[in-house]
């Protein structure tokens, strides 16, 4: 991870994990494919911690040293297993694939670990308890691991960590800033050290976490129900959610309930708002697809949006916008369809609005609205990201009404 | 970063480009929002590095404690800078917002620190020189770090840094599994100390990094070329651009440089594979849009595939996904067509194809392909984004025949 532009989730899967266990994580540290740097890291992690997770290096390429750098920091000793190598073979071969030789030392198991099985890929763990410490070894690919965490280290865990209650809750919000949230709640959160209270800001959706820690279930549920209601109380509807269930989610959970259907027409986001609807497994329930139109005949043609409109008003206008949603909702006959246009960036050509313009319309029973805002501009990804996110808060606000 | 589900961009962006200049990263450090934690880090880090970069902690939010952290381990004071308060102020006008009170304290400014200016957020940054080594202070969101970096840092550490040529190559490679490249080009690289040769994945999108670092120009250039062109000799056509460029943007390219239009039709990827598409800046020049057809009537009434494919072979079959590329092409006259249809699970209900199932189609000027493959089931988000990726890939094949 030091060298490889790969984006680092393990680590905060398994400190999220670790927190609801009552394990605190002290450090995250990050070494290069070095047996020696690896094993003395370990060595210092043994000395302060109870439990050194170790993900990563476990694949068949030539950098891939981990197990032998946990073999040399334990001095231990490491052995074949055929049956792990017959079982990867296996995995191949149901992909109707020839397993490369390389991948047969992804068998090589320290002496005295416990081998935790992959269910996701070919590299299993490892589990190794010294008797004063645990050193697991975990894949690096992030759904081999938290599938393998979920299933072999948090049984283990939990017979290995002292007991006490956790109890978390957590709010997510639409259609506010991550300042403007912080000043509103910073009141009722600073007053408490327990329940621990996070923030966090992804593309214009809020998630505010909260996690007592508690003797007793009893506690633990009192003291999240009086802060977590404080909490709320200042929030009011912009919250979405109370369990985790992304916008997306939210949005189909209440379409599927009233028997409603939904398409998009998508200028800007290019296909991205459609992909997060249909990211909720299921969504086809619901989703019906929709129209991508990033040119003008594609707007006229299929939305049937009048040229008149595009000349007078532009693509990225709220008339534009307003006959892309009708004109979608009309030719499929969806209960509702949500428009996207806008300027993305990183340039503007001629007469098109400012970079950052993102213009949506939601069209439904009862009629069409539009909505317009300007994002900072200067990253066409987070614009478009924050278009996506910005259409579905304006469905669903349609949807609560 | 250690307890937040941020995801850690920023130690990988500023890694990549120090190794560019030749200064080895020897570790990261990740510890919570605790100041003496924080300082005590720092001051660990001084020992041994000349260069420490700290990322995120600039915000306005109570949990952001950077500045705090390096005043108190650098043992120096604290003073607000009216002139960047003024200035952060100024930009929350520019969208149309009052600036909240606590935004206020970002222009708090460490004795004898150089402002970093900050062209995509409010928080500026810091750049302390010590006289023995600098302490750097970047703002957490990876567009504000990177473009900081970018503008602020590499001017000044091309100073400090001693002079040596390092020369890069970035192959990109679709098509192929990570083993199967590694077996390949392993007896090359594992030869050569220098260039470091690494080798990414990311959802079956492969890179291999090569990275020279000499005296002289010369000698950089010319042993780049020999260890290069072993490695190009071996993967051959699977390699798709040699400069950093990613699939969709070679697609691009090709397409402009024909004058030829490429539109969708997509069912599994629900909107993935336009977002792709339409993420190269400028893509409106090649890429008109096309159809989200995630239902039956959706794919018989706007891509005329015949109710009798669907009933005959169902909607994920070769079939299927080569009457929805012909039709996405006919009705919209477009140059290219590219369908997706599949089982991105995670359940499959009654008839469908197994989970993982996806099947490409391309249709163009001399016909019709198309392409089927099982791809490992259990995650939905990465079937979808294998499938974007074997649609470009199939595109890609047929844009170079």
């Amino acid at each position: 991870m030091l060298t490889h532009k790969r984006v680092d989730t393990n680590s905060l899967f398994l400190t999220e994990h670790l927190n609801n266990l009552g394990v605190e994580v002290v450090a995250k540290h990050v070494v290069g494919d070095d047996r020696n740097r690896i094993a003395g890291e370990i060595l210092r992690a043994l000395v302060t911690s109870q439990f050194v997770f170790i993900s990563g290096g476990l694949g068949p390429t030539e950098d891939d040293l981990t197990r032998d750098a946990v073999a040399m920091a334990l001095g231990r000793e490491q052995k074949l297993d055929p049956a792990i190598s017959d079982a990867i073979e296996q995995r191949f071969r149901q992909m109707n694939r020839v397993m490369p030789e390389i991948n047969r030392r992804q068998g090589m198991v320290i002496e005295g670990a416990e081998v935790l099985s992959n269910d996701r890929g070919t590299a299993p763990g490892q589990w190794i308890d010294t008797g004063s410490a645990v050193v697991a070894i975990l894949p690096g690919p992030p759904h081999e691991l938290k599938s393998m965490f979920t299933r072999e280290c948090l049984p283990r865990l939990v017979k290995l960590v002292p007991y006490s209650v956790i109890r978390t809750l957590e709010l997510r919000i639409s259609g506010m800033s991550e300042s403007d949230l912080d000043q509103r709640i910073a009141p009722v959160y600073t007053r408490y050290e327990n329940p621990v209270t996070t923030i966090l800001a992804h593309n214009a959706d809020m998630q505010v976490h909260l996690r007592v820690r508690c003797d007793t279930e009893a506690e633990a549920i009192a003291l999240l129900a009086d802060v977590g209601g404080q909490i709320e109380a200042l929030v009011g509807d912009r919250i979405y959610s109370r369990n985790g269930d992304p916008l997306e989610a939210v949005i189909g959970q209440k379409l599927k309930a009233t028997n409603s259907s939904l398409v998009v027409a998508e200028s800007a986001t290019g296909g991205g708002l459609g992909e997060r609807i249909s990211s909720v497994p299921g969504a086809s329930a619901w989703f019906w697809g929709g129209f991508l139109t990033y040119n003008h005949r594609m707007k006229t043609e299929f939305l049937g949006v009048p040229e008149a409109t595009l000349r007078q008003f532009g693509a990225v206008s709220k008339e534009t916008a307003e006959a892309m949603a009708n004109g979608a909702r009309e030719r499929t006959g969806a209960t509702w369809a949500v428009s996207v246009t806008g300027n993305a960036g990183p340039t503007t050509d001629g007469e098109e609005a400012p970079v950052g313009t993102i213009i949506v319309g939601v069209s439904g029973p009862t009629g069409t609205t539009t909505l317009e805002r300007r994002w900072p501009s200067g990253d066409r990804v987070r614009v478009r990201a924050f278009a996506a996110q910005m259409a579905l808060d304006a469905l669903h606000r349609e949807l609560c009404k």
